[in-house]
């Protein structure tokens, strides 16, 4: 068990390099640059949740997360022009970096002790934590500004997680349900454009 | 006096989170859009605050913060077209909440045991922080660099609080007093467009 | 020797202050405007490394980084418009700063028994994060996304640094060469626009 959650919160790290590598393919930085963006898109997230709940940054004890990010970084330097549209992989790829981290932001946090509200929300601003670094750093509209669904995949992931928990399923089962319910959610808004009811200012208001 | 505190560091968390919904309005986000927007704005600049202090982080082990964002999050969903005009709700919000913060983030400086200046500058980079993020996400003019006087105010709330309890005022009066000189000034840049003198380059001066 | 890296410490506040109260001069602010922009800048960068590292923040219980902050705003808003260009200026204060913050990252990342790897990404890290920071708040486009070498440069001080104190050389001599090595390839990128190879996109695919 210890090891599946390790396996998914290197793969969330994986996956949110690779988007932070494809915006610096899209900035046409240097190599350099892929492996910055790679590190702070990667483990962004990460270490915003690691400060809040005060734990040890995870990855400055353990070289493995920072080796991704360089490796993600390294590789699409020379492949990413073999991808044919670029933009929908960084969506995928960040898609499901959202509902991974949704899951293991509340699962780390009610492991500390966080209340269930709380872990929910905990996973849902570290999830999305990592991509809005990645944007504002790159000038790119946040994903937040687009009109599907897509804190509240983040939002799903971590709640599903946490309902099950508090129902004594087994935790393997609540991590995997909880990140197929976000990244199915989120796949929904990538694919079909699935959104909720936004806000709509009444004609005639002056915002 | 310790309740005092707490309903205005509630309060300051409230008028944030406000904020940070009314920026969600203008982007027309969704409902958990309106809730992210409205934690990392109602949260942010204190967390700064508790994270340089090496405090606890105040809302990790409390649900009433996270508890009062959602719900200023859902009301304003819903409500926020009454306000005729938005804008100018967000400012006076946003002015009471940094001369808030400034009070509060200089008085858990002192209080740990903080320098008079680095508590006065304590004060003004946490409490025009929570704003800074959330303008920055949402691609919104960050309001430091509009021309009237901004962080000025936040530094003024911290300093009066600061002078007055060194000068061993009660420490209520010296909250209050800070709030409403910091409100006070900011009052006057909202309303009258009062500006502090800016520099100003030399024509034919290149930046 | 730890005078010398105290006193490189607080150049490199120096430098970075410097250039937020530049980029506070092009967005005609006001004094404290000045002041926040040189504080925010000037203490980012290492009070992330200090928060990933979990030491106390360095500027907390010492106030001297925070006057030298405030000295340079003020001295900056009064004598800035002396700058034939500011913007020059600006540019080679950053690459004095991101240089020596290269280095400093990564030795106290060292120090802090981080693995040589990860101290240069720390270093890398740390060393450009002050100056996203000052970017990103002030709608300035961050230097990170120029054509010429950036991150390259702070790399290459903490890399040099770490190889040099691998092979045991004295720390102090580490620092220096670390430190020019990486001016000096940041002087020939705003210089004579040294830059490396970038991601180029195939014609005829999307992003």
């Amino acid at each position: 068990m210890h090891s599946v959650l390790s396996i998914l919160d290197l793969l969330g790290v994986c996956v949110f390099a690779a988007t932070g590598a494809l915006v610096a393919s899209r900035k046409e930085m240097d190599l350099v640059g892929f492996g910055l963006m790679a590190c702070l898109t990667g483990v962004g997230g990460g270490t915003l949740r690691d400060l809040l709940l005060d734990r040890p940054v995870f990855w400055v004890d353990d070289p493995k997360p920072i080796a991704i990010c360089l490796t993600v970084a390294v590789v699409l330097f020379f492949t990413a022009h073999i991808i044919q549209r670029r933009y929908p992989f960084l969506l995928w790829a960040d898609g499901i970096g959202i509902a991974l981290y949704g899951v293991m932001g509340a699962e780390l946090a009610r492991q500390s002790g966080v209340g269930p509200l709380l872990s929910i929300i905990m996973g849902m601003m570290t999830a999305t934590f990592g991509g809005m670094i990645r944007d504002v750093i790159c000038h790119e509209t946040p994903l937040i500004l687009r009109k599907e669904v897509y804190a509240t995949c983040a939002a799903l992931s971590a709640a599903v997680y946490v309902v099950l928990t508090e129902l004594e399923a087994p935790r393997e089962a609540a991590v995997i349900i909880g990140f197929l319910a976000g990244f199915g959610l989120r796949a929904m808004g990538i694919a079909a454009g699935l959104s909720l009811p936004v806000y709509k200012p009444r004609p005639g208001r002056e915002y």
